[in-house]
């Protein structure tokens, strides 16, 4: 026990706290039936995993109802995620899951899910517009001597819900080593009136803490881990993400040329998942090189573009790094964290630094209409994917707003474009371009009968490229050209032959 | 023409320029077929009269094809956008527009529009999106000495279609007294990568300019007027209006009792046209005081919100004043002027200011579905009405976003809340407070079958109500429930029997 000791003072450098520490069992006591449970984590990094767990286990032992709101900053891991929905303990979920078993609690209506834009979450909790947080879990490497937290490999809500808690359980995970303490910049905005600007004029400006500040004496309960985040391996990149990255980086050539764009861009986010890693991997072959990435999500491509100096920083809210991208960042990890700093999600996500940055957005569609609609979130406008996470925020206020998709899913037997979009929630005024592997669509300044020919011709698949035209001609003419009787027709056809071809 | 010299001198400040005055004919010269021609004007006040006209009058009596694309702040009165789109000479045309003949050459396809955010605009223009400025023309009060241009009722986006603009035509419109001068604050803010914080921490901080910095070499005609604004006197307040209001009112008593809401509210943004004029006219009747309107037109209501003290103060880009209300202005203008700021739009309509100062944002829909999908521009899916304006700008980044609508239209036979939108300007995530005359649905939390519940029973008509029940009751389960193929059939049996009643 000499040995744990020791490494308990090492991470728990404030005395008063060591008696603090318990199991996971005994931690999830002080979680009720009913309360609202608000947690670290961001797209699936810096999670709680052993309370959560415990909590779960406890609840399917007694086989009594037992229900929470759980509040997280984005997606997070299965221990979390995954345990409690099959524990069936998830009354409300918000802002954001990627998790099967809590995707499939949502879509069965056993889960109410609350789909927002990421940016909000901190100031509707600030606003008490969600109601009393009862207890905050949140992950960290350690805390401080005075009782402060430094968090693990996210960042996402952590400060606003220690804030505004009742009471903190906090994990601290030796799998994530001490050397993190220094890669979070904290800094909380004020309530209006009261509210100044961010003073962020450079992804790369420090504006806060390295810790978050809390209230010692809320912290009611310490765990002790060691467990690993658990993201996913992306997959491989495949020729469709290739041309879609071939695509961008002609474009952004196209507007260096056009001297709208400065020889290494304007800083760069990119959305969550494999298509968007490989897109951005795509520039690992560009010439570019000294740029600057200001997004939400560090993702594996992030360290290959550090490590051949196509990018030089890199901001955002969560190390989503595959098990080898962990490893590759803990091993090198005073050279990474020189180029990587992590932000509270309303940070890395405020409409006004995105603005004022001059960001390019790149987020993936599920689908796309004519018009430059987005769907992100909902499969044949009512199943619920992911959520529209920061997507939203970034769209709307980038230099440039880009969607990628692939021109068609599930072999061709969807288009993801479509004459009408069975969920919107990128309109027509926020999308700006869109690509898929058959090119490019620039949609700046065009009107709507504009748009539908450029993205018909030169995104849609050939396949169904003839009939989004014939719908398009066929439309009775208008602002916007829309056959209502058909609009959601092909959703219709794909609910009932599973295919969209006709 | 002794009295016209004086006028003159007192008009144009800078001698030089005095040689540039000419007719509107001869100004009209400048502008020749395929030219990109930016206005002053905003929704619709402070816009070009003269010049327009004598341009549409040379083009009616030549007969030859003659387009240009018009691009302004907003939307501009008949001598603009009516005269030039009876003449056949508008392209392209955006961001906005509310004039009959221009609405009916977009529907019919002859005119392509863009219906952008306002708060885009500027940018778009300055980033070279938009590609080249031919000619800015715009209204003025005054040239000052230095040859900088004191605008009229509106700022718009004047400042940014000066700048870059080849050259410059300057309607003097005596009809505005000199008076008027002071009443802006002109502040422009500077591309990335050298974009700063905008400097406004209240609704009342000037941070800028009371006049147009201008290249006076650029200005190559400056035509006299004495033309009013042609803005529309505002309806009778109807009893559905009163009614809204009076829910919106019991709204922010309880939010004010919930402490969520400070006693004199956080700063006041209101849409366009007689429905929000009504909305807003209804706290003249309330025990609210001292509060703050920071918004993007200052409406009739807003002088008697001042007068009896329920304003103290108010930010603006326009003054949308009915002719009584300017002559009101006017007639008490130095008084009026300390208590009103006109900003360019990109401010009044800045997400970063918006969400620091808290906003709370109050605009009329189109149609509303069941989840707090808004549509505000596309009459069953297809005709455009005016545009989205700078409603996405408010409600993305508002304290609490609220939008308001009769709960049915054409006496019934239209329903405002409807299964699905045929058009979706604000998506679910943004929209967060839904009033009619029925009541108020508050959103904030819900997960979409909450909204639905929630908005049916509190929003909807009771003709409509119980086969909208019955809609969202059938839909086959799922995050959210549809039946896409009787998603769109409400406006389908409307477009066939003229109604929407089964």
């Amino acid at each position: 026990m000499v040995g744990v000791t020791y490494m308990l003072k090492d991470r728990i450098k404030k005395e008063e706290l060591l008696n603090r520490v318990m199991s996971p069992q005994e931690a999830a006591v002080f979680i009720k039936d009913g309360m609202t449970v608000a947690t670290s984590g961001f797209t699936p990094a810096g999670y709680p995993k052993a309370v959560p767990k415990a909590l779960a286990e406890r609840i399917k032992a007694k086989e009594e109802p037992f229900k929470i709101n759980l509040y997280t900053g984005a997606s997070v891991g299965d221990e979390l995620d995954g345990e409690l929905a099959r524990a069936k303990a998830i009354g409300k979920r918000l802002p954001y899951q990627t998790q099967k078993d809590c995707r499939r609690g949502i879509n069965q209506g056993n889960i109410h899910y609350v789909d927002m834009h990421l940016s909000h979450v901190s100031d509707f909790v600030r606003y008490g517009f969600l109601g009393n947080i009862d207890v905050a879990i949140v992950e960290a490497v350690a805390i401080t001597e005075e009782g402060f937290i430094i968090p693990s490999t996210s960042l996402g809500n952590t400060p606003v819900f220690v804030e505004t808690a009742d009471i903190i359980i906090v994990e601290i995970n030796t799998h994530h080593p001490l050397e993190l303490w220094g890669i979070h910049d904290v800094y909380q905005p004020e309530k209006p009136p009261f509210r100044k600007p961010i003073p962020i004029l450079k992804a790369t400006d420090r504006i806060g803490d390295a810790f978050i500040r809390v209230d010692s004496k809320k912290i009611k309960a310490i765990v002790m881990t060691d467990i690993p985040d658990s993201i996913a391996s992306f997959s491989e990149i495949d020729k469709a993400s290739e041309k879609m990255a071939e695509h961008l980086i002609d474009f952004f050539h196209l507007e260096v040329n056009k001297k709208r764009l400065p020889q290494n861009l304007f800083p760069l986010q990119s959305g969550v998942g494999s298509v968007a890693n490989a897109v951005l991997a795509g520039l690992v072959k560009s010439n570019f090189y000294d740029l600057v990435i200001y997004s939400e999500v560090i993702q594996d491509a992030v360290l290959d573009l550090i490590d051949n100096g196509t990018v030089k920083f890199a901001s955002g809210s969560s190390l989503t790094l595959s098990p080898k991208g962990i490893e590759r960042f803990y091993n090198n990890i005073n050279y990474y964290k020189e180029k990587i700093l992590l932000r509270p999600q309303e940070i890395s996500n405020s409409p006004e630094v995105i603005r004022r940055l001059g960001v390019i957005s790149m987020n993936t569609a599920i689908e796309i209409d004519i018009y430059g609609h987005v769907n992100s979130t909902n499969i044949m406008g009512t199943n619920m994917m992911n959520g529209i996470g920061g997507s939203g925020d970034f769209t709307r206020n980038a230099f440039i707003s880009i969607f990628t998709t692939p021109s068609i899913a599930k072999e061709g037997d969807i288009s993801s474009i479509v004459p009408f979009v069975s969920h919107c929630d990128h309109s027509e005024h926020d999308v700006q371009v869109v690509v898929t592997e058959q090119g490019i669509a620039d949609l700046r300044g065009l009107s709507p009968k504009e748009k539908a020919k450029t993205i018909i011709n030169n995104c849609a698949h050939p396949d169904y490229r003839h009939e989004l035209l014939e719908y398009y001609n066929k439309g009775p003419n208008g602002h916007i050209k829309h056959q209502l009787n058909e609009a959601l027709s092909w959703h219709m056809r794909y609910l009932q032959k599973k295919t969209m071809k006709r």
